[in-house]
């Protein structure tokens, strides 16, 4: 049984001005929330279904305290949950403040402003090894419940700091390559050793400011009659493209 | 002004059962019907602005007769239509019935079900030349407006044909691919000239019934934590690598 604070609070973590107030987030649905419990990511509390906590009760325990652990039933997680099913477990984690080393190749995204495009994003990152993201201040929310719904677990292991792109881009001194409409063929793309890619909106695509900084501006080759690729579609393409050149 | 009867067949048209007996489907959002006007695609009837219409007139008087031209308001448009936003124009279209002569590569999806992952898709298959999508039974159905809305435009130029998935394929008589997992390396497979590349459902991978028919299976390479990959971002990867290697 929610008390009405608890219900509060867990809606009140489904907008960002609460979020960033609490520097908490929510994790909803059994493979997040599941993927939370493994991870080293801290957790603070879990809402879940007795069927849910009865299943992975070591797992659990392990990670929480007793009265941190709160049974629920799935009418009462459905009213408090941003997500219309799988509402058997949610929990609350704080926010991350990882200071974030640079790799040698990193993902930056200028304006990603769609929740469901960023997380499917984080989770390349987290597929092709990317261990963070640098999200311009336009992009949507990190730690938006959508975003980290899409991520499928991999918010877990891939940081999303927000930068000025224009200006981290100014001081980076290395290759930035850029998506954009009639740049150098993919496929013929010598990737150096280390570099930024760097995606755009997908109504916008890269913005003025940021586009300065592009050292190397490159093209995903269409065959066919569409004008466009989803940005977390083109993403994936190139991602893909710079592990097969650099592994 | 739409009037009951109107309103009433745009609302049946929502749904997969009225799609069917009537043979019609919709098209909905500015970017879809212009998409639509200027395709080659059959069109039947529009519902829209006045400022929609003013704005396109030579267009759309070059594709509609006159009685086939509804003009309604917004509020109006946004009470028959799926969609929350973007309610300045909604099309009315015959299915296309084109018999598919098969090309030299080919797209076959089993069981995927999600929408906006087939219209996704539907768009990938259009940006690299494939001109048709074979779909298994328990796919979505292609004219949901959730999938054409997805496809930006691209269902104008992609038909896509159920078949009995496994009946085709053996009868197909070139090389099979199919993503699973622990399959050969997407980087170091030579695709051949010909092959029908089949991308399984997210949650249950390729049928077993379909399996059986895969001659090469393939594998996306990760290098990080994430289980899996989205399966329209997994086709674009490995459409983007047959294209590379067959051009």
């Amino acid at each position: 049984m929610l008390s009405k604070n608890q219900q509060k609070y867990l809606r009140q973590l489904g907008q960002k001005k609460y979020r960033k107030q609490h520097q908490e987030f929510l994790v909803q649905g059994t493979k997040n929330v599941l993927e939370l419990l493994q991870s080293e990511h801290p957790v603070a509390q879990l809402f879940a279904s007795d069927a849910f906590i009865a299943q992975h009760r070591s797992l659990i325990t392990s990670r929480l305290n007793a009265r941190d652990i709160h049974e629920a039933d799935e009418t009462e997680l459905c009213k408090v949950s941003t997500l219309v099913t799988n509402n058997d477990a949610i929990a609350v984690a704080p926010m991350a403040h990882t200071e974030i080393v640079p790799t040698p190749w990193q993902l930056a995204l200028d304006g990603v402003g769609d929740p469901g495009n960023l997380g499917t994003i984080i989770r390349l990152a987290d597929w092709y090894g990317f261990e963070h993201v640098l999200l311009s201040a336009n992009c949507a929310d990190p730690y938006n419940p959508k975003v980290i719904s899409a991520t499928m677990g991999s918010f877990t292991r891939v940081t999303c700091q927000e930068v000025n792109l224009p200006e981290y881009l100014s001081q980076a001194n290395k290759p930035i390559y850029g998506a954009f409409l009639g740049g150098e063929n993919l496929h013929s793309t010598n990737f150096s050793e280390q570099g930024i890619l760097v995606m755009g909106s997908e109504s916008h695509g890269i913005s003025e400011a940021v586009a300065e900084h592009i050292t190397q501006r490159i093209t995903i080759m269409g065959y066919g009659g569409a004008e466009s690729l989803n940005v977390a579609i083109a993403s994936g393409i190139i991602l893909d493209n710079i592990k097969r050149c650099r592994g």
